[in-house]
């Protein structure tokens, strides 16, 4: 089939309005249409996938149904939404989505009038949502507000909060609980049991809806009738099942669960709601990776699978065997091998056991590691608790995420100094994930946390012997933050020796300029004195730049024997660090340098001070000037 | 009568060991005598009252029935634990309680064994309980852990993260809701109403807990019937009311409502849940304040109600008509000066409408102020989607618990530079109490977040000229920060006018010195100078030090003409705040100077390293180095 047939009802939305031309009779096929646009084009440019297909239908029916983009949809995580900006005007560009300067990987109003707020992180949709509902509701405009939130990202504690909130002012928000049961991982806890024993409840739930359905379309369902409505529905709860649902009890008005796949269905019943008074939550159950076997058999790999054959479902995995290992995979295999030899370890991942290698733990000790959820708080609160009581949790959160638990590491972690390893993964630069993603604040943001040892392993070796070092007796509250991908070293199972904490090493001498840095980034400053070195001609040779270079190791305790050494030996001092500039390594190191009186030139490199957007890790090194490039360069002209 | 036939139980008892000793019967009075007990201390020692009252026969009953300190008593901020203090060896060190050197303001491990985790910051107690509850589980310690939580602190994400993960793991956690419908405020939200309806079903839980009762007396309570009992439970719901508690939903079997101030039927339903297997909830309804007649009726005055005649419940109210006011007086009026003037502003405080005054707006404009209950991250997402729909938040927040909303301020506010102003109460020192409650960090941890305008007042009318600046359109996100209690201007109601961003001023010229402030620390450097140029005598006239003080007022983006004068003028620079000095203004200032190739000697004066304690923020000042004496012998110091 030519793709002009293909996709002749698809190419004729160039925006929502478009698509409310369609009718109604036509939505299944557009259905059809915007799913194998989405393959398609996911298999050749890597991206979200699953979690896209599964919301398929609801992001026709919202846009069908709704007047976008007066009316306003907030996505709780942006992976749901490439449905949403294929039919946002954005079906043209989406080649370049998630790339330098292309399509920002998740939906942003900086982008897009159709795109309402920033959905990076999980479980902000109610928050905001509930937000632009008051907004409208004070402000006087008539616009409906629907937040569109997945099961995983309702066990977070911001959209508890969120609900709580919700019935609390007048407002008329929708919150659609697109429930695939899955994060990125299978969901977990005990909402996600809730959630399985409402479907247990449908008869009442349907009845209830026949009814307000019999009354919407008699006229009834005005703002008058609404405590009257109330009145009737809880006379049903009574008659009926004498159900005391959560939301419900939260003076939310639950519907569902319906099938979340079934356009027809859906919009038939998002016009029923569409004009009701009050918060309502609508239960939708969708299948993530809906419509391609592939990813409905395993949804978890076929998140974010990478380059594909659209046709075989087969996975472009390229042969990866003499490459380095990923630092995730040394993590998860270390810490298996640590685990066996101490009992008292334990691990604590926030929904990302695959994503951080905790299943290779998991699947041989599943009493000893805890998937949580997303709910990074309460995985660093929960690892203090079994802490405090013997044990040596291994808390690994990615390092953005860890955001969200920064109360917990000061206030349940830090002040009582207790030993918990916080793993911060997807430190520093992630790529094409883009500004909500990068791990660019923890150094600066743990610094002044007393109590805390952080460290960075410049390596897998070193990653593995700091991992080994953390979880020694008496070694208190200790982050190892390093980064997403692969390093540096094919053989990465080296001894487990300890690390003296507070010390860093002098990889490299000169004379001329001292470069301090902190994790793997300082492999490319070694390539960068390599280059230095190299392009040395017999002119040249023995001249400048002359580059000494100290991997740190530890942003806390700094090594003031490397300080002070450099302090004397140098007037001239380059840091570098994946993190931003404001407050992390150079600024320790800067910090002490004035403190002891010594005043060396000192440039610091790191990321700067604005949010930094998607493209490849290259990329934006080399536009943060942090790259090889870059290094060598300051290097060069601290020689000047 | 005299103190020791009025305390003749109480005295009796100098660890819980002692409590257990005592009959059932002589419980009622002892919970008589440790009330009373409170009552005295706390009217010559200003502390947390109202809470402790209500909680007084759980205190005694959980003593009395768990083995205490093997078992884990964990408290939800220890408001509510000082009758456990009295109980557990701190009678006669009580009267030091919240002093300098004295008992810290809340439990903690550090000063008794009975303390099991930090307990300052509400909703934490669910997640490290459970984690005392794993570890109990994995270590094979036949150990009780009991969570102790209001129905305040419920609302909290991170108690519902907790909540969420309870059933997920095996073990045998006990948690309390202590239920008095209010935090400091009165409580609010769905979960509040939640907990209301849940008492309209006494009946059924009534019968199910009889039924365990019986099954408990003849023995067969034990692990292998626990499968059969569930399913009892599951037949009894059916038959009985077809409830679907939330709590039983996410498997968490549910005990109540019961009455949390009768101390016999209280001991009699904690033994029956002592040895019951699986995660429980009781749900307990106690009368914040009870027992002391002003306090039950106006729990929220009693909440902390400084010194009072324990006889007629008088209020020692010092006549404050010729001070200066309080910040947060100045906060409250002015913000509601703003919103007559501007319709688009907005409050929203999670949970402290009376502790930051914005219980002035509330009365005048209910609608537009929003008490979004301790939910703090809710509390800045839900400002930003107001922001980003047009409206103006004033967002109130304690500095020390806006470290709860660290993501939400990155990635829900920052990332879009929304306008949302985030006015950070109780900044630096707070004194009495402690650790957990400082805003030692706020400075240090905003600084690195790109977009963001830091800025702290020197006194109250640079208070309100910021709250001013704040809200003129095209702010974007906009923090100010200032501290707790008085300022130093009796009159206070200047013009509203704007101040120009990131700029300082110059309050004091000299010669010899540069110091520059932030926030209202700066009126202590004009009494140092104002000592050291009294202290001048003809002999040292015109001698050193000649000191000149900026008032830097912006964090970010600093004041670079400021700056450029500092570093042309001055080889001698000091800066101060009342905030850690790693990572805040001293940092900033000392980056700067590095990067535009200036080397002045610099002193950086604020907050230590390490967790400041307990005491009058005067005498914290003095240890810290940073109250008039110590700024002076600084100065002085600078100038040899």
């Amino acid at each position: 089939m030519s793709n002009k047939k293909k996709y002749d009802l698809l190419s004729q939305i160039q925006s929502p309005a478009d698509l409310r031309r369609l009718k109604l009779d036509d939505l299944p096929e557009l259905c059809q249409q915007l799913r194998e646009d989405i393959i398609e084009e996911v298999a050749v440019n890597p991206g979200h996938l699953a979690s896209s297909l599964g919301a398929t239908e609801i992001t026709v029916a919202c846009h069908y149904v709704f007047h976008t983009p007066e009316d306003r949809l907030v996505w709780d995580v942006g992976h749901q939404a490439y449905g949403h900006k294929i039919l946002t005007g954005r079906r043209d560009s989406f080649c370049n989505n998630r790339k330098l300067n292309g399509l920002m990987p998740f939906p942003s109003p900086v982008e897009s009038v159709y795109d309402t707020f920033t959905c990076g992180h999980a479980s902000n949709s109610i928050s905001a949502a509930l937000g632009m509902a008051v907004a409208a509701k004070l402000t006087k405009q008539h616009r409906h507000v629907v937040a569109i939130i997945g099961d995983g990202a309702m066990s977070g504690g911001l959209a508890f909060e969120g609900l709580n909130n919700v019935s609390s002012q007048p407002n008329d928000l929708l919150i659609i609980l697109n429930d695939n049961d899955m994060s990125i991982d299978r969901s977990v806890g005990g909402m996600e049991q809730y959630l399985l024993n409402l479907d247990t409840n449908e008869t009442y739930n349907r009845l209830r809806f026949k009814a307000s359905q019999w009354l919407n379309s008699k006229g009834l369902l005005n703002d008058e009738r609404r405590k009257g409505l109330l009145r009737l529905n809880n006379a049903l709860k009574s008659a009926l099942a004498h159900q005391q649902n959560m939301f419900e009890g939260m003076n939310i008005r639950y519907f569902g669960p319906f099938d979340g796949n079934n356009i027809t269905e859906l919009v038939r019943i998002l016009r029923q709601l569409k004009n009701m008074k009050g918060p309502k939550l609508l239960h939708l159950h969708t299948k993530k990776g809906k419509g391609y076997e592939p990813a409905e058999k395993s949804a978890t790999v076929w998140h974010a699978p990478g380059k594909f054959d659209p046709e075989t479902g087969e996975r472009m995995v390229q042969d990866s065997s003499r490459e380095p290992p990923k630092f995730q995979d040394v993590f998860g295999k270390t810490l298996l091998e640590l685990a066996r030899r101490n009992p008292r370890i334990v691990g604590v991942t926030p929904a990302m056991p695959t994503g951080c290698s905790m299943n290779i733990m998991m699947d041989e000790m599943p009493d000893r590691t805890f998937d949580v959820g997303i709910a990074e708080a309460h995985a660093v609160t929960f690892s203090a608790g079994m802490a405090k009581d013997g044990l040596q949790p291994f808390c690994n959160i990615y390092s953005a995420f860890s955001q969200r638990a920064y109360d917990s590491i000061i206030h349940d972690m830090a002040i009582l100094n207790l030993p918990v390893v916080l793993c911060l993964d997807r430190a520093g630069l992630v790529g094409e994930d883009g500004a909500t993603h990068h791990g660019a604040f923890d150094m600066a943001f743990l610094r002044p946390v007393p109590n805390l040892t952080i460290a960075s392993p410049m390596d897998e070796c070193e990653l593995r012997r700091l991992m080994y070092t953390a979880q020694l007796p008496g070694k208190g509250s200790f982050v190892i933050r390093y980064p997403r991908g692969r390093g540096v070293q094919t053989r990465w199972d080296c001894p487990l020796t300890e690390v003296r904490v507070g010390t860093g090493r002098r990889i490299h001498d000169g004379w001329d300029v001292a470069i301090l840095s902190i994790g793997p980034i300082g492999n490319d400053v070694e390539q960068a004195i390599d280059l230095i070195e190299r392009a040395e001609s017999p002119a040249t040779k023995g001249h400048c730049p002359s580059v000494a270079h100290y991997d740190m190791r530890f942003l806390k305790p700094l090594d003031t024997d490397i300080l002070k050494e450099v302090a004397a030996r140098f007037s001239r001092i380059i840091t570098i660090e994946d993190g931003v500039r404001n407050g992390g390594l150079g600024s320790a190191v800067t910090e002490w340098m004035a403190d002891h009186g010594y005043s060396p030139r000192i440039t610091r490199m790191g990321l700067p001070d604005h949010f930094v957007e998607q493209g490849t890790v290259q990329q934006l090194r080399e536009i943060c000037g942090i790259d090889v490039d870059g290094i060598k360069g300051q290097l060069t002209a601290a020689c000047r």
